[in-house]
């Protein structure tokens, strides 16, 4: 574990290390000998032992890296290696490595697999997330608390609606996440130029019978000189960054000290200061929107590379499994945190109660002027609200306490009235609804 | 037609004006009133004179844009100025201007709206281009080019199977931007704080009403404080201008004058240059390399806008109107040159040819190696080419001379192999498949 | 005013807009015509008339633009319409409108001369915003608040000190704008390709000439083609923005409710929200957050402009125009909104008192631990502190109670020490000693 | 050597490996004892083997990870086990590690040290293109070639201007890096909240004793929170890769086998092809143009860094070490491929020469039409001489010959003028003012 991946889910940073890298390169290469000889293309001896080989090949990823250097792209030294032990196996065989396929080949598919192994795992992560928002949703469907805009305290909404806002967003990301991967997880075959030209008329069995090995789709034409599809991928990547920052940045701004109205989970270790041996820091929060941040930068950086040049681009694609992989990584350790976050989270409904109490019924003036504005129209309703809520100011008091005080406007409600509009529990409007909603959309997912 | 549209398309951008803003923010006002009515929250005279006023209110935008700037949102200075309308016909009707509703509500619902209505034109742009595609593909099906990797002579290609590939990336374009779009162009109403609290029980029916009103998807819970979906669709805006730019990239690389394969359609006042009175600038691929440049910019724009504070972001949002309209007018400025530029493009298939010979057979050379690899293995196979190949250039010959020269490796071939090796029309592999399969799902899209 | 403008300094964002741009260009012709004429390459006299017709010109934007999207630049229909003008004039002038110049030498040199006055009016801002922390550094010197890291409490700081630490950074950014606004806005002179050939050998006096007419720098070569002066400057603006939002973001945080430390001042009609009427919003803040989020996309764009094709790119720089405008409009809204918000700020040291005093003297834990590691090594002490700290929480004390409480703790110090160690004030380093420095750098700067 | 460092330069990038990381930190201990010794506030001998311990301390990279991921900060781990080792040998100096300081200044003065480093080599690498742009600067200083704007034959240009081109934006990119290395490349010391709160009176002369010790700038207040410096310099780092792109477009787009006017340095292993024995591909400036790509959404993520909340960000600077990383090592691959390029570049001035006749004259068109415009005006020449260019391309002439053959244009010119405007050395301009211009910044630089 490199220091970078502090800021990383191990587990999908591995589906893009260098073993990895080469894991999957051997991956296609094998699938494609296979693949060329139920075609009879290459000889099942040969490919029986090119499959063995690339079951047991081993590179050194530091001299790969040196010749790829040199050579403009891994896949040469790569196959020249691979070729190496074949032959030492059987010479014959090693005729057939790589046949008919080039670098980006090798490398787009390998992009392929590796993303649809990360986003797999990804998945799992935002299934426990969105199980642990649910069940949130459900135990605070009714815990109120100060609803904030512009960073403001407006009128009072649930926790457990809270959760189900959080939750939908999760639900929209789980099933745009395994589209966009069912999209561009897809077989990349087309040979030096793209039309396979090396395989004859013998290329679309090839490309079938390879992509049916490996498990990917076919795609009509090859994707590598426009990359619409891995674009897409890492937007949505991306974007599951910036829903779980979301998540983050809300349950930072609760955890406040002035605030306090959950907190994430304490735990040996966690969360402390170098300084100040008292602290508690939001770091699950913390790994959510870094990755937030980060986010938007690799995103445009994958939108930059639709466009290469004719049949294989100067520079878009190269490095793009290393950009994945920051996407892929960044979200993974977005979405780790938000694991122990959520399923975690310490929620203070008595504090939420108490900042509600003390912003002295200023969330309830909407509610008060809705009422009055039955009476009196909408603009003079929230003139006398304004007034009230002035008063209210200036003497130190409560909008109740200003409304019982002005009987010209007290007088317009009765008493149920005026004790339901100072209740947040009775303040929810459709939160209920919306929450079942989100359960509903999630468990349908 | 202000000097900024030049890179718009203007139909398009008119989806995003001053002028659609506040026409957009009246539909929901208007709809807002009749939902309310229905529902009996809002007196049915009463919702009628909103609607009647919302159908021919007039604003001065300059004003309201100073109130706006000083208020921190459109909204309040929109709303007081309409309930002043509206008063001025109905003083009861009044009252129930933007009943319910937060400032939020009113500009993420226009934002729907505008995305509706600009997706559904892009699309039409983009059909147009993806049937001028599909005739290049069937009418250039066996028109054979230079297939170039690295900005270097690979092997050949046919240009029906180029048009096929940026075929490919449009359907998909197509098809993804059509669904981002059913997503984002979702209602938003909340009220306050989201959970419609003024309205109380009968907000969901309210919202339910609206919704169908517009015309608009009504999401779980709100999405103005997680704009994942919006930026879902703001990347593939983003993206459908890389698409674009590829095809742009792609010709202006071939209308270069040593290379001259295909070029843009002329005309009057098109693509001149104010110095040079013969020249001919590639200026539609222009535009859509400019909308390539510009959207990565903007799509990181859009994913840095998902994660607002709690209920009511500071800062990601407020602008979003204008940051996904640059997106749609990139775009449609790239689309309208595409169309241009697609629908008119020559093609020179001489020239092509002609630069396919002056390789002097180097683009064969991968096929001459595959040939000569199922006699010689393939490394070997190639170390024999290769040596041929730098004969051809030591002597200023081509690689068929070099290969009749070399008696050892000539008779490893038949004349019939050797001819066909060296004529581009065998060598397109899998191209016509591709084509058909590129076709089929057009048509199918 | 338009809606967009909203978000931009009026006057800062018409250094840009269409009548600017024509007026620059118009510039650019007539610098051009003079500086010719001074090297016996225009006769004095059509140099005269075409500067009095540049004086004077007047164009319609809407044909401008629409003639521009067809010859895909904007100079050509903009010199045949000046030409036209001159014309009408003096036939013979006509002749040496914009001669030896090329399209992009007036578009790139317009850029310039916007440029340079944006930034002299973001200046202008940039000043008033540092004298404004610099009179809050020297007020607030000893008014003691909650540091706040990772958004919970650290130890004490001052408010002069925070205004110090944003003064640093003004200060830093207004010498940079200048710096970069000298560097970037240079003269573009190359003719058609760049060596201005259609000029021979006076090319170097006319480009000095012009250089000097306009009050610009002569690079060594063109740097058209090379964009990184410009793309320095756009970094540095919206690096700016950067700085902006971090004073937004602090004052936003501040003026939380809960927090209610600062808030930005009052105004009739300012940061009132559309639904709540008791509601004050932090709009200076939101625009200058709004600013930072939008300003990274747009320097991605300008850095993304650097590399253009040869002689003159395809993409990269068409639309920097706009680009860079809506950079300066950011940070003109920004500045606006802080000149606002740091003149009229109100701090309110007695919330900040309490809010220190809430936490129950935690972020003295350090000053303690520092005290005891003298006695008992660093970590003992910081174990102690924890104990301590532990204590207080369980029995809902304060970290002073729970020393007192612990007589082997408490009586490793004396009573004045045990008083210093709660007193904010004597905890604040080298608060003082930095708050000179930064006024000292702001006032030399 | 990993893979990812095929995109590296890697001993640039060895200035933020992890040994590089935990070097700097350990740098930042060792000076903060041995400052604080000085002022008399840690024991000289305790401060004695903390310096000992921190020259030859080791940390397992793993497990300081895990414990970071879990702390949410490198440095409490890192701190903690560095304690320990002191400890091993002097229980008395272990209770002075890290004393008065908090994670982000050891994180941040790291990071300010490993910019120095890697700005330093990066230096170097700029230091040799540009002498090598020097030397083709001259050696083709009268070398003609086409000049291409928006990818058409434009007007003639000489090569040694091109390289001059490229050398302005080497010898702006050199200071600019510098400048922005010295002010980002400063010491960061606040301790808990910035202020020094726990170093009392004595925090003013330990940070003057520790920028010294490590030879850094000390700034007014501590720049952690407010990162527009390092913002600064990482946008440069970015513009350098953009110029080092621009480098390399040019000359991939010289390269391609239709214009073949200048190619890369070829050489064992370096630029094949997997599928295609005979291709040379440019990698080198495949290795530019890559860096340049994804050097703007790097750039922006640094942008987006800027403002961090209070006095320490949740999100924006913790993972600034590896963007910056990023950076620096796109811009040392992209600087070591353009050192291969530019002194091992293979000008063909043969086919420049070819290259410019296969225009049939065409640019030569602008200095006929300015030759003819003193005698016929600006639009009346350019109108004439667009119907020689009709002619020539209607005839498969050429302009010359179209001139001749037109006698009414043709007797307008002497013979020895028409000579001339067909000589594109004499079509030049000030292309070599310009190259002395270029150089003598240089090597004033």
């Amino acid at each position: 574990m490199a220091l970078r991946e502090v800021f990383a889910a191990p587990d999908i940073a591995a589906e893009f290390d260098d073993a990895a890298l080469v894991r999957a390169m051997l991956a296609f290469e094998r699938a494609l000998a296979l693949a060329e000889a139920r075609c009879g293309i290459v000889p099942a001896d040969a490919a029986g032992v090119i499959a063995q080989v690339c079951d047991s090949a081993h590179f050194d990823a530091a001299q790969l890296a040196a010749d790829a250097r040199r050579a403009g792209t891994l896949t040469i030294p790569f196959v020249k290696r691979l070729t190496a032990q074949v032959a030492a196996r059987d010479a014959t065989a090693a005729r057939y490595v790589h046949w008919g396929a080039t670098s980006q080949d090798v490398q787009d598919t390998a992009l392929a697999l590796a993303a649809r192994g990360a986003s797999s795992k990804l998945a799992l992560r935002l299934a426990t997330i969105g199980d642990a928002l649910a069940a949130l949703a459900v135990q605070h469907r009714d815990t109120p608390l100060t609803g904030r805009t512009l960073l403001q305290a407006a009128t009072p909404v649930s926790f457990g609606w809270k959760a189900a806002v959080w939750l939908c967003a999760v639900t929209r990301t789980r099933a745009s996440l395994a589209q966009r991967t069912g999209e561009a997880a897809a077989l990349q075959f087309g040979g030096a130029s793209g039309v396979r030209a090396s395989l004859g008329d013998a290329g679309v069995g090839v490309a079938e019978s390879l992509a049916c090995e490996l498990d990917l789709p076919l795609p009509g034409t090859p994707w590598h000189s426009v990359r619409d599809a891995v674009a897409r991928l890492g937007a949505e990547v991306g974007i599951a960054c910036g829903v779980l920052a979301k998540i983050g940045r809300d349950v930072s701004l609760l955890m406040q000290p002035e605030v306090a109205e959950a907190s994430e989970p304490a735990g040996e270790g966690r969360g402390g200061s170098s300084a100040l041996p008292h602290k508690r820091n939001p770091v699950g929060s913390m790994y959510a929107l870094e990755a937030g941040v980060r986010a938007s930068g690799l995103v445009a950086t994958m939108v930059s590379g639709v466009a290469g040049e004719h049949e294989r681009g100067l520079g878009q694609w190269q490095y793009q499994w290393w950009t994945l992989a920051e996407l892929y990584a960044a979200a993974g350790s977005a979405a780790d945190a938000m694991v122990d976050v959520i399923t975690g989270l310490r929620v203070d409904a008595d504090a939420m109660a108490r900042n509600l109490d003390a912003t002295r019924g200023f969330v309830y003036a909407e509610a008060l002027a809705t009422a009055l504005a039955a009476k009196l129209g909408r603009q003079a309703a929230a003139s006398r609200v304004e007034a009230l809520v002035r008063r209210a100011i200036e003497t130190a008091s409560t909008l109740a306490a200003a409304l019982d005080a002005d009987a010209d406007t007290s007088r317009l409600l009765d008493a149920q009235t005026r004790t339901r509009l100072f209740d947040a529990r009775t303040q929810l409007g459709s939160a209920s609804d919306m929450i079942d909603r989100a359960l509903a959309a999630w468990r349908a997912g």
